[in-house]
């Protein structure tokens, strides 16, 4: 089955329109979803910037939120910023890394992006986050112990260094077919390539 | 007869592919394209940039290259970028707002796109401009002397001032029914605001 790789941070808000539309706009052309959820902080720290772009650049901040109110309304999403923005996305990465060995990363991801950028919530809450696991019938405590072991910890490290390597530097980002893709608007040519490149 | 206002730096190379597609795709919806031109220097300057985002950021600018050839193959366009980039496109947005005035704007930026990202040409040459007049019917000499006068120049750092006003931060960018968007991919959106808004 042909596959193509989501690479996304629970703080990016172009990733919740992209989380939420990925596994039905892939499933259309018989393409099966990887999700990776990795941490765009360190990459963008390396590129020498100390915040968000949308936070550096507050016209285009502002310019992002209309762009995303009227993103969400043609997706009929709820959109609410989470106040601080960016939200801190380390809990709720770790835990899709754990999700996705057990296979309930997609559907926590989508609750986890609906909880902050539908509902404006603080993700970095392990209350917040025990709930969603609950709710999808995972152990949360036990998770919520994994999350800081070594291995989790080193786990998203070498994800995050993973996608610097293939070259990622934003959110969503899609892998398809040897293509690199950035962006919410690009996920239909990525899906159309990795169906052709089968 | 419903109109949008289409702003542009010619050395933006996603200003490009939207350059070339615009007024097809305005049309097909019965709406009128105004083209802007302007200057993305000082904006990018006042936000406390010093260069092209895709030179400060070299993965992004790789990245920019591989999706502009991606988006321009689609669209069966030539493309080539020229070096260095970005180009300087002072002389041509000098020549563009007189263009506008006289009829030949849309023609004559076209032209100077397709010579810069078709061909990599510099377009910062009087030689390159006079040849794209000329070959329009228009009198390039006398252009090209006009856009050394202090009203041609006041007249583009009038625009860049109503660019920035209107909260424009990078280009291409469209104004349609008191809806700002930016980039290429937001074309589609622009035009149908602007056939709504009527």
């Amino acid at each position: 089955m042909p596959s193509l790789d989501f690479w996304y941070e629970f703080g990016s808000s172009y990733s919740y329109p992209a989380a939420m539309r990925i596994d039905k706009q892939a499933a259309k052309s018989g393409v099966e979803v990887k999700w990776r959820p990795f941490l765009l902080g360190p990459i963008i720290a390396a590129q020498g910037m100390t915040d968000s772009p949308f936070n550096l650049y507050p016209v285009k901040g502002k310019y992002m939120v209309r762009d995303l109110e009227r993103t969400c309304a043609a997706l009929d999403l709820p959109f609410s910023m989470p106040d601080p923005f960016p939200q801190n996305g380390l809990y709720a990465a770790r835990l899709a890394i754990i999700g996705a060995d057990e296979g309930w990363a997609a559907d926590f991801s989508r609750a986890v992006y609906l909880a902050e950028f539908g509902d404006g919530a603080n993700i970095f809450s392990k209350e917040l986050l025990a709930n969603i696991l609950s709710d999808l019938g995972v152990d949360a405590s036990s998770c919520l112990n994994e999350i800081e072991s070594p291995e989790a910890k080193e786990r998203l490290k070498i994800q995050t260094a993973k996608a610097q390597d293939l070259g990622i530097f934003g959110a969503p980002s899609f892998i398809a077919g040897g293509e690199l893709y950035w962006g919410n608007d690009r996920l239909e040519q990525a899906v159309d390539q990795a169906a052709k490149a089968g």
